[in-house]
């Protein structure tokens, strides 16, 4: 039986913090102290953000019409197993080719209702801003293939599985129109796990008929 | 061995929305679309809400100088086994008597690093305006009791730890400055789980430097 090593707990996320990373365009992350200890007794704080900043699901509504938001997820899908793949070995900025994922699987199996998350090493580009609008992404081919393989999540460590120049997203689309969610922008301690399956928990806030939220992602390894 | 039933997992998050209750005075939760599938090719959002909003943890940062943050709290603390209590006896508005507790748990161990939820059902009043400022909280001899018992966490589905009225906060102050966490407004699903022990799941936004997060808030069910 499966033993699940929760004290050594890895957490994928990034920080979200003023000035941090943003998909260009999109809401800059703002926090700002609304009361303080010194002056009120208590510290709280006013946030401001993207649905889609760091560390975040798509919901099949992004860029599906009618398709479920955020909110209507059954919480369940958001612990399972994962595999984690890595693909740090194709140029940064190009889209991940199917035959790389069915040559990196080829003696770890993705079984239907898995997780698969990718590792493309630009999250160890996190703030550099050269990798802001040339990261790499998904093939279409590859999202197709994902889809065919009834997978429950596809995760990457890049702002997008679509390339910035993408004008009709065709992996996001994909993807979400078969039914699948999207973990973008996960943190490089994925890297400690290439090549490995893990228990990924990665719950994201429960923004009402939204297209997505952030989440806290976490790596729980197994025995 | 303990078993995780995964395929059964409840949610215990509030949703977060436009208009959904606040504590009086803090910032409300916005949900307003920046892009339309119609207008744009896909639907985007942007946030505004409280470090306090929905469902959430409070780091001892929150009352106590010099505290650890929320992004300070190992990311392994937010999974662990719970203990949830009936209080649902006691008038809506007072604080649970120690006394409560240790009666409710006779049959039902606390043990050391448990998290303890607490059932007051205010949850099942979370949009009725008397409870907004009327609500169950912890009185402080029960507060300096659970940190007593070496617990890693306290949970509630109210508001708040400490009464509206309270001026020194001190269910917050005792809870916090013994390194404990807060997990505030659980969600009424808390009430099917009475008397039970869970795995709780309950990981925040990873803030930096702040004094607290939303989070979202699930119960694996274990045999």
């Amino acid at each position: 039986m499966v033993k699940y090593l929760f004290e050594q707990i890895v957490d994928l996320s990034h920080e979200l913090d003023n000035g941090m990373p943003a998909y260009p365009g999109d809401t800059p992350t703002s926090l700002q102290a609304t009361a303080t200890l010194a002056k009120d007794g208590m510290n709280l704080t006013k946030v401001t953000l993207s649905s889609h900043a760091g560390t975040h699901i798509d919901a099949p509504s992004h860029f599906i019409e009618n398709g479920i938001t955020i909110d209507q997820i059954p919480a369940r899908f958001f612990v399972g197993e994962a595999v984690v793949v890595d693909v740090s070995d194709i140029p940064i900025g190009s889209g991940i080719p199917v035959e790389e994922i069915t040559r990196k699987t080829r003696q770890q199996e993705i079984k239907r209702d898995d997780i698969v998350l990718f590792f493309t090493r630009c999250s160890e580009l996190w703030s550099d801003p050269r990798v802001e609008k040339n990261f790499t992404f998904l093939s279409e081919a590859a999202a197709k293939y994902l889809v065919s393989k009834e997978v429950r999540a596809v995760g990457i460590d890049s702002f997008s599985v679509d390339s910035f120049d993408s004008t009709n997203f065709e992996a996001h689309k994909e993807l979400l129109g078969g039914g699948l969610f999207i973990i973008e922008s996960i943190g490089s301690t994925l890297k400690q796990f290439l090549g490995t399956r893990i228990l990924l928990i990665c719950p994201p806030l429960k923004f009402a008929s939204r297209d997505g939220a952030p989440c806290r992602c976490l790596a729980v390894p197994m025995s």
